[in-house]
């Protein structure tokens, strides 16, 4: 692939630097030449599969099983969920095959739900079927959007939905939690992505639900960023695809369904665009492609001189391979100067620099990523040094998130508060607010015109804070406090 | 789920057979309700996803990377590969999104290469890029097939597809008995499918390579299944979209491409084909979904004796899980010869059966799939009696698969032994041929008239046999010895 030059701005001009860090740390290469459908290439992709596979072992532990469906989903079936859901002006359609038309038109799917649940109705029969959880996932979904952007807005995007029935609301809204639990799981504890877990007013949740949960975060734009959402269904798709059990007493009863969707490639956004830095990408140890890169110095004028730390290069990438991690010597043409530059850019976590001075005394110059701090190491502590600074790197990337987080959510008392603090600083807003149900949504459209562009994000959907006061922008009794921000 | 009931009919009526497992094995759902577009349950896409990961490890084992491009391909991309490929008629077209044309239509893409090579061409620039090995899977390709058929084909169907590109061809040939290796690792070692590896006919090669190589198995319905292809690319798409390097002297060269197409259905289809019987699926050990499952037998009066009985399937479920097997024990209210019947129709390779008198003895009675042998195992053996009933189980269906495939390999000295044996027997038939370069098509064609749809595979790509006498056909002296199939 072509040379690689550095990111050009800092990372505070964060558009321009996200774009960048996109392109040239190989996470997407949008020249595929039609509009928001990118390449992911080996970089970009190792990093979206990892999120897929932390996913997938908490959803199976949890009980799911993967299936897979078709790409596609049917005329008929797409209409049955139009009241809820209603994709169709988004939505892609095949007409034609070779130079025929089709007979029936069939669309590529914008999500699951009208192609999985009409399946559901005929797998499910009894309460013996249920509980029934299963997920799909490592696929795309299709939707037009006007604006698109890599990693932020796609016409093809990587998907990941669990669908699930019970035979109770009481069973489903535990799935609520469990969903939760991954999520901080997942996107806290695994990719150190600091977030508020919300409930979502009743006007902007999905219409299809009664009510939508969203872990959300806060890119360094001050741009909301939604992770995930977990939708607690009731029985409105159950009546719409006719999902019936017979119960214990033999009678037929809808079920009771909930769905949970992270969000690949905003996960993967996040995780660039809160952790990196002006250099480039920074991941967390588990998550990066390439976790020690081996860089030998090679400044002798004696050939033999550097075969010998060469060698020693691929001796310690041998042993280091042996203790499982993902790790390689860059012998390629390029100066040393240039490597640490391009394995910066793509956010490999740790770096060793050999030369003869090392060769010699046993030992290696260790690099972190995260501030770059250098310590000399002894080869034969390999194991143990390794450990020790893949832990301070995650813990390093862990706090500076928590911080950068903590320190973007501010408090608000009246409207010009709010609209002060959403131009000067970038974050969450919480605010007292009259109401996240229904008849909110009228102060809510007005504070978005009056902010240019602010929105209500929800409430917190675990332990809501109290409000007092009052609505800052219909000045009744606040029955709640929301947070606003911002959002692409 | 239904309640399944069992395969009615003998695997000799092969077609109904395969359709009834297909269904009642849970390995393809057809009732979407789009042609050629299936539903994998969980028990099917289990099965695709472990061959999935047998590919991978091999790939990446021998340096591949993976990526991952979109669902769909440019028009004028597209159109670039017509003179080689030629997929235009099969494509299914997407012109409209919502209910406006687009400016430009868009196909769901027939195979990678016209998505993958215009961007190689901005990828690979030096001999430094070079050798460039990469792959995608666990992603669907399309084609408007009329006939279609679960796990045969399809109008979607599950993809893997590795393209390689070179700075000479000898590197090139040499990927190719790679490819080679990896099929018998897979196909063979872990898979135990027994095929022939073939260079095919110039007739029948992929148009836009030098030469294609096919490892073929035959279905017991006699007819030839195409496991996977490895393409010898040449130069042919280099210069159709422009893929050129540097060499080391500076001077512009175009590449060397293979590629390598696993056919993960039609894997799949021997799979369950060739290993199957009259009671359903037959599978490997280490493919299986579910490798032991654990059915207590309740046929006491007391509760407390029943419970006894199943707390001791608990017990050792955890025992063989924390072994690292996947097992499971049957509790539902079935009773337990309808139980031992349905996972014997899902393959499930061990079936542990515990009733009071085992606990009492601290005994199991173990099953082994294939020819349903039952042992009497002691409960704190199990680790060793399952790794020794794994690998009877796999030498049994091992042997069973090469001696079905050696007795179905004749050999014809004239059309009428070879029309006899196509319509007597089921398999390949050798034959002494004039020609498998372009000279030799029509003696193919008459020979497909002649035979009702015989089908000159190739010669053998490794040592193919020396010919002597004549061809069948044409009576000219023979060049080679070519296998004939029917196909589907």
């Amino acid at each position: 692939m072509a040379e690689q030059e550095g990111i050009t701005v800092k990372k505070e001009n964060f558009s321009e630097w996200f774009s960048q860090v996109v392109q040239k740390a190989n996470l997407a290469d949008i020249r595929f030449g039609v509009q928001g459908f990118v390449v992911y290439p080996t970089w970009g992709f190792k990093i979206i599969r990892r999120i897929y596979e932390y996913l997938e072992e908490e959803l199976e532990k949890d009980g799911h099983e993967p299936f897979w469906f078709p790409t596609i989903v049917k005329k008929s079936d797409l209409e049955k969920e139009k009241e809820h859901a209603n994709f169709t002006p988004e939505v892609f359609w095949v007409t034609k095959a070779g130079d025929k038309n089709l007979d029936e038109e069939f669309a590529l799917k914008p999500t699951g739900e009208a192609q999985i649940y009409p399946i559901y109705s005929l797998w499910i029969r009894s309460h013996q079927d249920l509980p029934f959880k299963a997920y799909q996932d490592r696929m795309f979904v299709y939707r037009n959007d006007k604006q698109t952007r890599p990693f932020l807005r796609g016409r093809e995007f990587p998907f990941f939905e669990s669908h699930d029935v019970f035979a109770t609301h009481e069973e489903g809204l535990k799935q609520v939690k469990k969903d939760f639990e991954i999520s901080t799981k997942v996107l806290y504890d695994k990719l150190k992505i600091p977030f508020v877990l919300f409930k979502r007013p009743q006007w902007d949740k999905f219409k299809g639900a009664v009510d939508t949960y969203t872990p959300d975060t806060v890119m360094p734009d001050g741009k909301r960023n939604q992770l995930a959402s977990t939708h607690d269904l009731g029985q409105k798709f159950a009546k719409a695809y006719d999902i019936q059990f017979l119960d214990k007493n033999g009678e037929k009863q809808y079920v009771w369904q909930t769905c949970y969707g992270p969000g690949i490639i905003r996960i993967a956004a996040a995780i660039f665009g809160i952790h990196g830095d002006d250099n480039g990408l920074i991941l967390p140890f588990d998550i990066a492609p390439l976790q020690i890169v081996i860089i030998p110095v090679l400044f002798s004028k004696k050939k033999t001189e550097n075969d010998k730390v060469l060698k020693k290069c691929l001796d310690i990438k041998d042993k280091i391979e042996k203790l499982g991690y993902k790790v390689k010597v860059d012998d390629s043409d390029n100066n040393p100067g240039w490597k640490y530059h391009n394995w910066e850019l793509h956010g490999v976590p740790l770096r060793l620099e050999i030369g003869p001075r090392e060769v010699k005394a046993g030992k290696a110059t260790l690099v972190e990523r995260t501030e770059r701090k250098k310590f000399e190491i002894k080869i034969k502590d390999l194991d143990k040094e390794i450990k020790k600074h893949a832990k301070s790197l995650d813990n390093e990337i862990k706090k500076k998130a928590d911080d950068y987080f903590k320190n973007n959510t501010r408090v608000a008392n009246s409207l010009k508060e709010l609209k002060e603090m959403l131009k000067k600083h970038k974050g969450f807003v919480k605010i007292p607010f009259c109401s996240d149900d229904f008849d909110g949504e009228k102060c809510a459209d007005k504070l978005k015109d009056e902010t240019d562009g602010g929105n209500v994000c929800g409430v917190k959907a675990e332990r809501p804070e109290k409000a007092s006061g009052k609505c800052i922008m219909c000045g009744k009794k606040a029955k709640c406090i929301v947070y606003v921000a911002k959002s692409y």
